[in-house]
């Protein structure tokens, strides 16, 4: 089943648009219970999310062990729940076919975030497999943000935010509607915008959880015309939510917790917006 | 030792500005001789070489074995010999930092390739450890490169292309003396305003192998007033330069070829950009 497909059938079964990240921190977690803590997680949580995001470099800094322990998370996902690597790769073409092989094939992957920088024959390799899909990193969380993707730029005369510049050469790479974009909660004005410009598009969203974002403010801004089409991801708040005591109910509790806060502010935006 | 002093010393005792690049291919090397062929190629060129340079992709490709794959070409690479990690990485501070144990502290490397689109916060993990150098990736050389890269940025009234304004944040990231950029040997003129504007900058330069950029034009364009300073890099067409029989004998031969192709080259320019 392809991703999106895979998505709708999550959202709907779970009434959810929440997404667990599945980041190992080894402050939190010591490197021999990480996938243990991780599958109960998963456990805990199954029935609340429409996705899960393993975010690569927590997986990577483990050094050897790394691959196996993402693997054996993965290998704890319900099928039915697609799974995003959160990868941000971008490399030319023959190399970026090498990196859609790790993620999709070896891994099993059904979606990837992907860098823009590189240009269309960067992204190619992940679009060119219709069942997955790519979230082009367009708008992100952090504060740094601002440095390069907000820099002016100007084409035909008109002047826009590089990172709306992208949302629209991701708009043209969207030939088999398999794109998506990646719009953190932190900007949600500029999330808006995205959601003007790509009405049908997936969002990916960070920025809520440890990142401090206004959960209601992105639930406005990013909802499509069908009261969907956001991914709102969280990680560190749902995984550590305990403190370390009985870690899997802890998750369970955040999770519900955020997943019935975003219904709310579904719920609470006026028609137009929610159908 | 740090990155830049390492590289000046196998510049100095190899007579090199070549960087062969680790890439094992499935199509050209079976994954069971992958270690044993890229240790030979390794044996075969070290006394010709500046730097190597496995992009990580075709690690990740090979999925359970690719990390140890990795580390077993790694180990055989000599200590004088600095390493870069072309992984073009590029995530929120948090995660950019894992990024960084994970290429610098697991597997050793002396530098990577990190992407600039999340901006400063997102390449300061990376540099805020002074014996490391990241490589900002500014201007690649695949032909989508001009998508994003080439768009028109204005600030202050100037108008340049986004690489241009990439190279400018470089700088201003650049307070340890650690950066580096990429700069693609198949956009000589852009290579050459980016000499201009980061004088002693290393420039990491692929695309004189199999993307087909002239060599002599890449280094008339990316020399720096000592006639250093620009680490040229071929991987597939050394790697696979005897097409399959005594491949370490094909790499040393292509190898030794280019290295004194690319010191012709530097003899050859007006003394002014050759000291």
């Amino acid at each position: 089943m392809n991703f999106q497909a895979k998505l709708a059938g999550a959202v709907e079964a779970n009434n959810s648009l929440l997404c667990v990240g599945l980041d190992p921190d080894p402050e939190h977690i010591p490197p021999n219970k990480i996938v243990s803590c991780l599958v109960e997680a998963i456990d805990a949580t199954c029935d609340l999310v429409c996705a899960y995001k393993p975010n690569l470099a927590f997986y990577e800094q483990l050094g050897p062990s790394g691959y196996h322990t993402l693997a054996d998370v993965l290998a704890a996902i319900p099928p039915a729940i697609p799974t995003i690597a959160d990868a941000k790769r971008g490399d030319v073409g023959h190399t970026a076919a090498a990196y859609a092989r790790a993620i999709f094939d070896q891994l099993g992957f059904d979606a990837a975030t992907v860098n823009p920088y590189l240009g269309g024959d960067s992204v190619e390799p992940f679009l060119e497999r219709p069942d997955k899909t790519a979230f082009i990193v367009c708008r992100t969380s952090n504060p740094g943000a601002t440095d390069i993707q907000d820099l002016t730029v100007e084409q035909d005369g008109v002047r826009k935010a590089l990172y709306v510049a992208v949302a629209e050469r991701a708009a043209e790479w969207n030939v088999r509607g398999n794109v998506g974009l990646v719009a953190g909660a932190t900007y949600p004005e500029d999330m808006r915008r995205l959601r003007t410009l790509c009405p049908e598009m997936p969002f990916l969203v960070p920025g809520i959880g440890a990142q401090g974002a206004s959960l209601e403010e992105a639930v406005a801004s990013g909802l499509d015309a069908e009261g969907r089409g956001i991914i709102v991801n969280a990680s560190r708040t749902i995984l550590y939510a305990s403190g370390g005591k009985d870690a899997a109910a802890g998750a369970r509790n955040e999770a519900l917790r955020l997943r019935d806060a975003i219904n709310r502010a579904r719920h609470a935006l006026p028609a137009s917006q929610n159908a």
